[in-house]
């Protein structure tokens, strides 16, 4: 099916086939077993029924006995329909039989997943009260507000653009500069060849249809499942009506276009704003289309994803890491996707900032020189069986998974680890987090296993970094398109000789003719590859001319080919392409909810609790009282801070120095410094020193202040190292 | 006219008229002569012969005595024309005349300019080998190379990149954090309603013929002086006809459509590319439409610039800064023209970043705090005095610039100063820099002082920065077209009383209605506008209703209006905006260029002379030989300087010791390290520093290394301060 959308957001996924590659167990690390190296015909995660036999020390994710209790005939009822997929695909059942069973597999699984999140420990999160803080502060907002607004596009306020910020330059040092990447910044607006060669321009859509009269365009599954929704809940259904609509609603997700056109015209659906008849269904291609130049004729898009920019320059990025693999190259930009109907805030809009990287290897080596390094890193995996199963998501390290066979190979398991590293550095919940293996019918033909970090926020889990090996896909594809090989020659351990077409030679001919250049032409004859010697010697026969590099050839000067053994010594390979792929504003929303608080004194005082290192603004400077005494402290400390590259924010404006600590707070900066009377008589002249989370105050020696900051801002000490080294200070805080 | 991209570049220049706010002098820096405040009439750089009258104490950068004789000429040639156009204003001469004097003003410019170049002490820089230089080690390319690539549009390899990265963090360094900047991040895709308020869907255009078979496009301009060029240097044209040309010519650029039009037609002008006719001009608006959601309904372009989305966000930001004036707001981001014939390599091009600042300021006092820190700015300043008398620019501090009344305000001058900074900080040549004024007819109706910082480069002096007063005009602009108020309430230094219309209420009606709302409606009626006021007297007379704040209000509830005074203390203004606008592909075009070497003994050996504040790569890390004995210590080396976050380079590939550090030199690395027999025998293990530039090495202890190079890279310590604490290390360099 074509709806990209329905599937994995930030993993492409494009249903052309594609060979890919086998990988294979290689290195093995002391400590972990040595596996039988499994069967080719069973690798790959859509088949691991095979691997499933690897006895795991895992800890699993259960809730208390109790809830358990509540939850083991939902788990029963995906295991059983589990349980039928594996016979079905076993016994090579048609595939239609097969799709609809998983997508009953999948409701399974939903019930299951909203019974356990309504078990769960309530959770007092308040998305009305985190909104509010985010607009009232300037986080983000609609775009164009003072022209109605814009719906799927948002601009970033002050806090939410330094955040964003933060985040990226954190990635950038995680990611970019530790693992000694290449980075690119290519261009958005792409012409249509190269998105048709990715297979954007065919593949990337969703089914909509239109009102007539309006032109109101709804996407079809979403008008259909909303219609039921409004059938299932009225009176006057019948039970048999409703049966007959469960089964329909049951089967959505795997429909094709027509199938669900039927659905509309069956029941006869209007749109649900005007009561209006709608169109047929069509195609509507999610890529906005763009005529680069002046005449028109060279047709565009901005470009869906940043990845294919990096695919596009393999050649070059090949050459600048000196032929060899494996390297990574990563681009953080912007792209762009003309979403039918975006909805739920920052989580589907029309405009986003991605970040992703492209980790080049060899298709038959996929280990990772520093997966030790990472190897005993715990993770919540949910792996494709354990949904299948109707269980949990279990805690494990990545080691044991990569050995076990759960995670394809080690580069991309160190990229999971590495992923984890990175969202809980910034201050992702460790509790909300997972990983979720793709099904089957998730991925695309061509990735041979795909896992999405997912976070849990008020909307659900939702899919915040992609990391996928999408094998010889992209390459391949561009290869095809561009008709410019994109490989690398790796060498055989020993020269081989293959069967191939020489020229024959006519050197006097040739020297007569090209002078000076003749050993050029005599070089690019002994170049050929077999297929370029047999074309040549075809069209020689046929019209008796041949352009070489730019040199005319005739029959007279090849007068025939040979068919005879070269010794070879390379051999050309496409290399993998294992992808981590984050969507930054999903990110930064999960962020925004894991770090929203509420102070349990007082339920109008929020705040976000992010961690220093991303905090947009790193410390306040706030003078008790607008004494002119203070003037000179106050600034001068924020001078000092700011030739410190810190972000400072003064508020001298009236108001309690608890409401304003309130507001320092609000905007989630990490440290308050309050100068007072004892600034002033002191000497040494001493400042408060607040922490937002826990409140805690010390007093400490001014000039001690700005390189204290840098500190904590960077992570190089803890809170804790500063309440050790001064003496707390007790003020009572209030907002009166 | 028109044709904006004729004008500058990064100042847009929308010709629609606004008023515009008059500076004053209100603060005086000790030690600046205080100057008499002009009068109105006389201000704005557009007619300054008021103030040139005012001694500045500036030094000439003038040329050696036997070159200045060779310009003498033409410097008399500009000052004989700016004369004439200045008595023509004087005179009050048709704005038609002086129109044709400017421009034959420019055309004498331009020679003297040429002539100047000609005569300067001539620049070894070869563009050709830089550029090999560039395309070799993917600095950047073309988009797309393997699909053919694209004009106008570029991709930025690692080398690239990581430049403009680190030139974009030193920015906000420098701006935002500095100067406490506020910062958003706003949509690229723009609803048309916005950019009609701005002024760019009606006048952001070039003007445009096509050749009528093939579709290709010619911008006007070109087209015709393309083909005047050819005539004026073909044999058969009489020199009645020359005449006539040239007269034509120096018209060109303040021509509307329809003359250049009747040009194209009386001289049958075809199309260069296939002698084809062409049809009729066109007004081609550069902006890249596109349409937004499904329907195509929603039309809107790509920016052409970032500033409309601070302007919208004008309410918001100002919220932010709880009311108070001036506050700066930045943004850094793409934008998109899609110019008819891109050319000149980054120059221009069809998708690029800006870095642009919005300050908002009284348009009563456009004094800055901090002025008095950069007053003493030695600057290479252009002004339009000088350009209209044929002088070269002059040297002057920005304290006398701005009390001498050149530039126009303290803010204008604060940020042109600390433009200034930041570029030299980056590495621009200091010799090849100046801040060129713009000329009247050059500057939009509302800006009341325009410079730009240009650099020199091969493609003569370019626009990368551009620094306006843009007045009042762009939320002027955005109120009309929004409805919605972008001021700021000032208070008034007494209260003032004025006539005011007031409801006259019915208490028990509204309290019977409302019931504990009343208060709150109330409130709303005693806060009134006189305009809202008498607009509700009208309705309720006509229709017996109003509503206001969501209540219904009725003619019982408010029986009357009464006349009276009221005090009022605020008034509302709008406020003045400093744009200072920075074109970072150009100034990162100008960076290389001026940054550009080749070593004196060997033409082979070119690189770039990058400051380690801005180098892509801090530091390579080179092992002698590939003895394996090397190793450990390049290993443990590279991991502790990652560890700093400093990007290293390690090049273990075979080949000779100086032939790798000319590879590290072609990217521009500052320093490199080199493990050698001496590290591993040597206790403590030592190895060598070497600095680009000057090649100089020292050998010292390998555990000093990194924050050695930690502290180079952020400028804490120089070169000098490393030779003068260890031994000088001798080897000779050789690439052999």
């Amino acid at each position: 099916m074509t709806g990209v959308g329905r599937l994995g957001w930030l993993t492409r996924r494009l249903v052309s086939r594609s060979q890919y590659y086998l990988p294979e167990f290689k290195r093995v690390i002391a400590g972990y077993p040595v596996l039988q190296k499994p069967k080719a015909e069973n690798w790959g995660s859509k088949k691991h029924k095979a691997k499933r036999t690897v006895q795991l020390q895992t800890t699993l994710l259960a809730m208390d006995p109790g809830v358990e209790k509540q939850l083991a005939p939902y788990r029963a009822r995906c295991k059983e329909q589990g349980d039928l997929v594996r016979q079905l695909k076993a016994d090579g059942a048609p595939e239609i039989d097969i799709k609809r069973e998983v997508q009953e597999l999948k409701n399974r699984k939903k019930e299951l997943e909203d019974m356990t999140l309504k078990l769960s420990p309530p959770d007092t999160f308040d998305r009305a009260k985190m909104n509010d803080l985010i607009k009232r502060r300037f986080f983000y907002d609609n775009s164009f507000a003072i022209y109605g607004g814009i719906t799927g596009q948002y601009d970033y306020g002050p806090m939410g653009c330094d955040l964003v910020d933060n985040m990226l330059a954190e990635w950038q040092k995680h990611f970019v500069i530790q693992e000694r990447m290449l980075k690119v910044n290519c261009s958005i607006l792409t012409p249509e060849t190269v998105l048709k060669a990715s297979g954007h321009v065919d593949k990337f859509a969703d089914y909509m249809v239109k009102d007539v009269k309006t032109g109101e365009c709804f996407r079809l599954d979403h008008l259909i499942k909303q219609h039921f929704e409004k059938k299932l809940a009225d009176k006057k259904t019948t039970e048999e009506e409703k049966q007959a609509i469960d089964r329909k609603l049951t089967l959505l997700d795997g429909m094709t276009m027509d199938e669900m056109d039927k659905i509309v015209k069956e029941y006869d659906m209007k749109s649900p704003l005007t009561g209006n008849d709608l169109t047929d269904a069509v195609e509507f291609n999610l890529m906005f289309p763009i005529s680069i130049g002046p005449s028109g004729t060279l047709k565009g898009f901005l470009r869906p994803e940043t990845a294919q920019g990096i695919f596009v320059n393999f050649k070059r990025l090949l050459e600048y890491n000196q032929g060899k693999l494996p390297f990574a190259c990563a681009q953080i930009g912007n792209a762009y996707r003309n979403e039918i109907s975006p909805r739920s805030g920052l989580l589907r809009v029309r405009e986003f900032t991605m970040a992703e990287i492209e980790h080049f290897c060899d298709p038959d080596d996929k280990s990772h020189p520093k997966f030790s390094q990472v190897a005993d890193t715990e993770m919540t995996l949910y792996s494709a069986c354990a949904q299948m199963d109707g269980e949990p998501a279990k805690k494990i390290t990545i080691g044991e998974a990569v050995y076990g066979g759960l995670v394809a190979n080690e580069t991309l398991g160190y990229y999971m680890a590495r992923i984890q590293h990175y969202l809980l550095k910034i201050g992702i919940n460790p509790k909300k987090l997972r990983f979720r293996q793709h099904l089957s019918n998730e991925m695309a033909h061509y990735a041979c296993d795909c896992w999405d970090a997912e976070c849990l926020t008020s909307y659900g889990w939702i899919e915040c970094v992609g990391c996928a090996d999408r094998s010889a896909y992209d390459l391949s594809q561009h290869t095809k398109g561009s008709s410019v090989k994109l490989c690398v020659e790796r060498p055989l351990k020993e020269p081989e000789l293959v069967d191939g077409m020489v020229a024959v030679t006519d050197k006097g001919a040739i020297g007569k003719t090209f002078k000076k250049d003749a050993k050029a032409v005599q070089e690019a004859l002994a170049a050929l590859s077999s297929e370029e010697a047999e074309k040549m010697d075809k069209t020689l026969t046929e019209s008796g001319e041949y352009e070489l590099n730019g040199f005319k050839l005739t029959r007279a000067m090849i007068p025939s080919f040979k068919r005879e053994q070269k010794k070879v010594h390379v051999e050309e390979i496409v290399p993998s392409v294992i992808e981590p792929s984050f969507g930054v504003g999903r990110v930064f929303y999960a962020l925004l909810e894991h770090s929203f608080r509420v102070r349990e004194n007082d339920d109008k005082r929020t705040f976000f609790s992010l961690p220093a290192l991303v905090a947009p603004i790193k410390v306040s400077v706030l003078p008790l009282s607008s004494n002119p005494e203070f003037l000179p402290f106050t600034t001068q400390l924020a001078d000092t801070l700011t030739e410190l590259n810190l972000h400072v924010r003064v508020d001298d404006s009236t108001g309690s120095i608890g409401r304003r600590y309130a507001r320092t707070d609000e905007i989630a900066i990490p440290f308050g410094v309050t100068v007072d009377f004892d600034t002033v008589n002191n000497n040494p002249h001493t400042v408060t020193l607040r922490e937002r989370d826990n409140t805690e105050q010390v007093r400490m020696p001014i000039e001690e202040i700005p390189l204290t900051i840098r500190k904590l801002a960077d992570g190089k000490i803890r809170w804790k190292d500063v309440t050790d080294k001064w003496p707390k200070f007790i003020a009572q805080e209030t907002t009166k």
